[in-house]
């Protein structure tokens, strides 16, 4: 197997785009990746995307993209797999460079969630969960993540307050990300405050509802000095599974896939949490933060919130976290969001992250997670020397 | 690369199936192909499917499969491309088995379409067209495909009832086919006089609304004989885009991508369309068969129908198409057609095919359309000595 470097990012500003289609932000994130990479022409297109069949009545998105973006020809697919669809278009894109099926392959991940009246997104979005088991009873997919965080707050003694700088830092760090959606800063009284949505999540809990497009273009690691002064190497790309269904596990509150897709890619990079100079998590919900940080080794169990507390998720701490606002603050278009984490972990190891950079960052972990932990997609990125 | 064949092969029959649902459907497929393969464990697992979430409320259907399946932890993701589904997902598995990420690949395709009224799967279908140039202005995929029938008559002097032999050898093909929907024969009176649909379109020139899965376990060639007597080699995975819309083709007639995608794959396996000794085409409608046959290059420009009409496609033709049943009898469970194709073409190359069996049959090319020509994946398979 070669090894893959990526060479080329784009994204679009997160947000409403009210005045754009799918294919004109994912052309627009496409684009700008290319320019970034000086390539024209790629021999692969995956899209990443959750919900456009249901949202936009829009499916077939690979021959679309290619389309729209003028790639004659060219093979073009969409993967999905719920909120992590847009890291297993890369992994796909991944496996294709890796196995020598092709040397220039673009990943795209497009959502566009606005159109939709909040029941239908709510609804698209419980698509994620198990439909004949836990939709069907009208769970919504905030409220799978209520139970996850009462039933934490109830075993390690957290208040619902404890969970604030998860937020606070994510949302310090939009501020200074000129693409992402919420960039104010909050503070531990607006967190205390927030509106509940789903008790005990509230408002400040939760990642927004947003449209946007996030792109990366790879090639071999061999190759990739041609292209881009500052390259990244893939050093891992792991996938892992677990039910669905919240209630077929035997422990709700440890995510089995996190800790399996984390396990696999630490011993693909041969390094171990110690060695990660930044994480891009999934935090969907504050809780999946915490849970996601426990699972991986960060943090004993039940300390994931204690991590927090203790300061060592923010920019200045020992393992800083959503550095360029994460889903919370950025922002969160389901099916692009493993895009967007790829491309802020090469600005942060490019030394490109402005005011948010994390000094002397050479290796970077994302994990993007579909569902409640269901499916759990980890990458570890590395500076190219 | 590696060589890579496929050792065990999966399918339910196509039908209304009104007791069963996705992951009822695709586990039977799937343990099927296991058992078939003596493989109890694979790497990975993709699944094809295209209207899950709108029909079923259901995305996610990678982890959801695996959970169901038993296989925890494992890697597995959906793969959608219209239509094309099915085959955009081999040509995933392909490509990990080929490059060395994966020794062990389950391939699974699954559709539920008769969970839904006429008019909802007519919409969800239309959502593989381009949803804001053609599917708003209401153009179902019957009437697309009939523009095409329509202009092909004018064009090439036909008259509908010229297209009847596709619809007769599928019809014919499928009475020995255990797993086809359509068991029956039909006549060239019967072509003539069946229901219009959206003219020229008959129901005897559509293929049905169904629900279905298939599957296929892969290795690399090497290790296929210590678990399947008759493995069957992939010689050529080949995919190849075009544009959505079908008013924005230079040529609406000439299926570049069929052709370009034939091109790629003739190349990979080092073979001509004269090599070929059977082929199963997407004859989702009898125009499709008609134009797939000339972009390959099995018959001239015009010609696809004469071809038909000569008997060359039948069982004892020079190039039988549909032997077992096809899209149109067989049945057209959309994201799981890609490999019920590819399924029968094994079981033709292994010499299992019954009553249906092309003697001496060696080497297999599968096609699996998605749109109106959008994406095109072709694939050429090999009996292994």
């Amino acid at each position: 197997m070669r090894e893959v470097a990526i060479i080329g990012i784009g994204q679009t500003p997160v947000g409403e785009h009210w005045d754009k289609g799918l294919r004109e932000l994912a052309l627009e994130a496409l684009e700008a990746a290319l320019r970034d990479a000086g390539v024209e022409r790629v021999d692969a297109l995956l899209v990443g995307n959750m919900l456009s069949g249901q949202i936009e009545a829009q499916e077939h998105l690979g021959a679309l993209v290619a389309d729209f973006a003028g790639m004659h020809g060219v093979e073009a697919v969409k993967v999905e797999a719920a909120c992590a669809s847009g890291a297993a278009a890369l992994r796909l894109g991944y496996a294709m460079v890796a196995g020598g099926l092709a040397d220039r392959v673009a990943v795209v991940g497009v959502e566009k969630m606005t159109d939709a009246s909040g029941e239908q997104i709510t609804a698209a979005l419980a698509t994620a969960a198990d439909a004949e088991y836990e939709a069907v009873q009208g769970l919504t997919f905030t409220a799978l993540n209520a139970l996850l965080m009462r039933r934490y707050m109830h075993e390690h003694g957290y208040r619902r307050e404890d969970f604030a700088p998860f937020s606070i830092n994510a949302h310090r760090n939009a501020v200074h990300n000129p693409y992402a959606m919420l960039r104010f800063p909050i503070t531990a009284e607006a967190f205390a405050s927030a509106r509940m949505i789903a008790d005990p999540i509230t408002l400040l809990d939760a990642s927004p509802v947003c449209d946007g497009a996030a792109a990366v273009i790879l090639c071999p690691a061999e190759e990739a000095r041609a292209f881009q002064e500052r390259p990244v190497r893939i050093r891992a790309s792991a996938v892992a599974t677990d039910t669905v269904a919240l209630h077929d596990r035997r422990d709700p509150l440890w995510l089995e896939a996190v800790a399996l897709s984390a396990h696999r890619a630490f011993q693909q990079a041969g390094v171990g949490p110690e060695d990660i100079d930044f994480f891009e998590l999934h935090d969907a919900f504050t809780i999946m933060a915490a849970l996601s940080l426990e699972a991986c080794g960060f943090a004993p169990r039940g300390r994931g919130v204690a991590l927090a507390l203790e300061g060592a998720i923010f920019r200045e701490g020992q393992l800083p976290i959503a550095t360029m606002g994460g889903l919370k603050a950025r922002g969160h278009p389901v099916g692009a969001t493993g895009l967007y984490q790829i491309v802020e972990a090469v600005l942060q190891l490019r030394g490109q992250a402005g005011p948010n950079q994390i000094p002397h960052a050479r290796l970077g972990m994302t994990q993007n997670i579909g569902g409640t932990g269901a499916t759990v997609i980890t990458h570890i990125l590395e500076a190219m020397d």
